[in-house]
């Protein structure tokens, strides 16, 4: 008989049919035995004969039978299939559980996070651990569905990559053959090449930082989501973009994602139509103005002030968003558009969120002679990113772009303590898979 | 003035717009110049003024003027917008491009693959080259389409990883802090974990392999389409869902690349409803049939065998498409099922497309004592791959799933001669970026 999906029973009241999925959990009651069968879709009550007893949690069935209507008091408004229950007429076990090393039926998991991430396979069976990797598809494929819409050509940022020309010691080495190659810490200047030629271009690809911190913030391995256009008239073309994507994306999130929103009491950011934005001198001041405590002419906001000024402006104008722009040129990468009247400064940007910065961007270079000039004074080697000034040596208009993380936005949406749980596969100092061996 | 693309320019005539773009081409006419000039959306003729003779071959620019019908003798058929010109008023130069070390604007680049790559930036210009990578990223696009209407859920597979389980001596290894880690060859295992929690579950994922060969289809970084399947009757639903997939991606190739797949006179490969699927001693029994040429009892196809066995059945079909499954057990990874009834033959199985391998997939063995013996049998250390063995642990359902590589499906729909071409910034022994010094 063919597979009926959870999801789908409710409409088969007074049919027969069949489901596949996995025993959650299993209540004797004398001769009845009660199961809640859990497949990709959700849950359902199976109500059994005796026989069923022998069956434990993570077993695997096939089972057929009639569905019914529950009577009043059994319902269940909690669960989408509360108001139905199937009577079993046989099943069949499709594969045996091993006993569980703990119990993974509770609401909450409650485990400690080594425990977790070493019994990945297991826990990632629990609504909420799958929760988090559904609403970062969803992320993920909204960025996507965004980019498109806008005009974007999807690319493939590259993983290996020659010697940094930045320079920089937080890069892993790869053995490449009898040479030597690394890991791509950002398809910044791949996505800027890519831009020269279909002008609008994004990609959603992996960037490794070796990092060695073992905060609750670090992965040497995440997702990065990353767009480029050209044609721009200024930076705040690029702003208009970057605001509007991560709208898009906050409302996908608040449309496809409603139950598991729900799981973590996760509510979305709140944004206004015209998100504020600031100089970095502006956001000091204002941070000075309301709390008395002074970083004026500090090169870049640190952790508190981000705090702060979240806090100051979502007080103000009800968005918890908010953009930051105009950081000293000096201290940010040689690609960055310094501010024609005021050079100085640069017109790259960063968006905040909640306190914490959710995605950076702004205006690049695009005239080759001011590259050229930068690549100098940031003792920059220009054999070593020769297909990237090539690029601009054939003229390039205005342009600018951003970057999200998405374990971050995954994190910080759904309010995670630790960004390792929004990486399926999370890769730090310690752990690949399973902690590592000296 | 608000931008207009050049593909929006044939419903604004007698309208004064604004285009930007690039120089193709530029003739002088006297006290005319006519240019084409080219945006993301296709090229569009300029009839200007003599000051317009000081621009050259891809200066960037801003033009304003007014869209006007050509008279019948000029209009170009080949052309989207061949019906009509913008009278210039006035342009401005957004960036002013070095003179070209080659000419791009033929129809035919006709460069050697090492210069085409050097200058990947500027040959990437070209609309033969940029057509690469638009029918490209529908490959990709329609592949996560197709997943996401059956209810696959997008996963995102590791790149680091461990040491591997299987060994081999084609991987790379990352200095990893004070330890080693390696580079992703497959997300096989990784997806089948996510399958045991997801049950349907697909990637589009880097995977990285250090064969020490420069052939025309060797790349050391590809991108990998995974997608892995439980609730399974036989490997034939797995067949049938890698059939269906691969039918889809063609169709939204056709429908969408109409003018790229032109370009390259391209036609795609020809499917009938029910492909033809063949055990793999049925296809050794046909070549010896028809062509006399014995490769009977042959572990596995050759390229020779591969060419002859789609010969024969395009013949007599008319498919492009063949299944052909049934490999020596022992040939392959420990985690493809073995058939029941034949267990030294597995339910491995491998889509060849006009000669060459396209996919492969098949079943997996879900059962867990049965996988602990393979693990056994082929000599596998099962500490190494502890996640894996866990997902097992706990029930599996029979399961199976399929791979196409993104590059090797570009190369093939477009009639490549290089892989190296299908890869934006291709990664072989030799080059990353440029070719590396030793």
């Amino acid at each position: 008989m063919e597979r009926t999906l959870v999801c789908e029973a409710t409409a088969k009241i007074g049919q027969k049919i069949t489901i596949k999925g996995w025993v959650s959990t299993k209540r004797d009651h004398g001769k009845l035995t009660f199961i809640d069968l859990r497949d990709r879709t959700g849950k359902i009550q199976l109500v059994g004969y005796q026989k069923m007893s022998e069956l434990g949690p993570e077993d695997c069935l096939s089972v057929t039978g009639t569905i019914k209507e529950r009577n009043e008091k059994s319902i269940n408004p909690n669960l989408p299939t509360g108001k139905i229950e199937m009577d079993v007429e046989e099943y069949s076990l499709l594969a045996k559980a091993a006993p569980l090393p703990f119990d993974i039926t509770k609401e909450e998991l409650d485990l400690e996070l080594p425990t977790l991430l070493d019994h990945r396979s297991l826990t990632l069976r629990h609504p909420k651990v799958q929760a988090i990797f559904k609403v970062q598809a969803v992320i993920i494929d909204s960025f996507r569905e965004f980019m498109k819409q806008n005009g974007f050509l999807e690319f493939q940022a590259p993983s290996i990559v020659p010697e940094i020309a930045e320079g920089g010691s937080e890069v892993f080495q790869v053995d490449y053959f009898d040479k030597k190659a690394y890991l791509s810490q950002s398809p910044q200047l791949y996505k800027q090449i890519a831009m020269t030629a279909f002008e609008r271009v994004f990609s959603v690809n992996k960037v490794f930082r070796a990092e060695p911190s073992v905060t609750t913030r670090h992965l040497t391995e995440v997702v990065s989501l990353d767009a480029e256009m050209a044609f721009i008239d200024s930076w705040r073309d690029v702003k208009d973009m970057e605001d509007a994507c991560v709208k898009y994306i906050l409302n996908q999130v608040g449309e496809r994602c409603i139950e598991e929103l729900k799981l973590y009491q996760a509510s979305l950011p709140k944004t206004i139509d015209e998100t504020p934005v600031l100089s970095l001198r502006e956001a000091q001041q204002k941070i000075f103005d309301k709390t008395g405590r002074d970083c004026r002419g500090e090169k870049d906001l640190n952790p508190e002030d981000e705090r702060d000024i979240c806090k100051i402006i979502a007080e103000e104008t009800g968005s918890d968003l908010v953009f930051v722009y105009g950081y000293p040129t000096k201290k940010k990468p040689f690609y960055v558009f310094p501010d024609p009247e005021e050079p100085e400064f640069n017109q790259g940007m960063d968006l905040l969120c909640r306190g914490v910065e959710w995605s950076s961007g702004g205006r690049r270079v695009n005239d080759y002679e001011q590259l050229m000039k930068h690549v100098e004074e940031w003792h920059m080697d220009p054999n070593k990113i020769t297909l990237f000034l090539e690029a601009f040596k054939y003229a390039v208009p205005p342009e600018g772009g951003f970057a999200f993380g998405a374990e971050r936005l995954t994190m910080q949406i759904l309010g995670l303590g630790n960004i390792r749980e929004a990486s399926l596969f999370p890769r730090d100092m310690e752990r690949v898979d399973f902690k590592l061996n000296k």
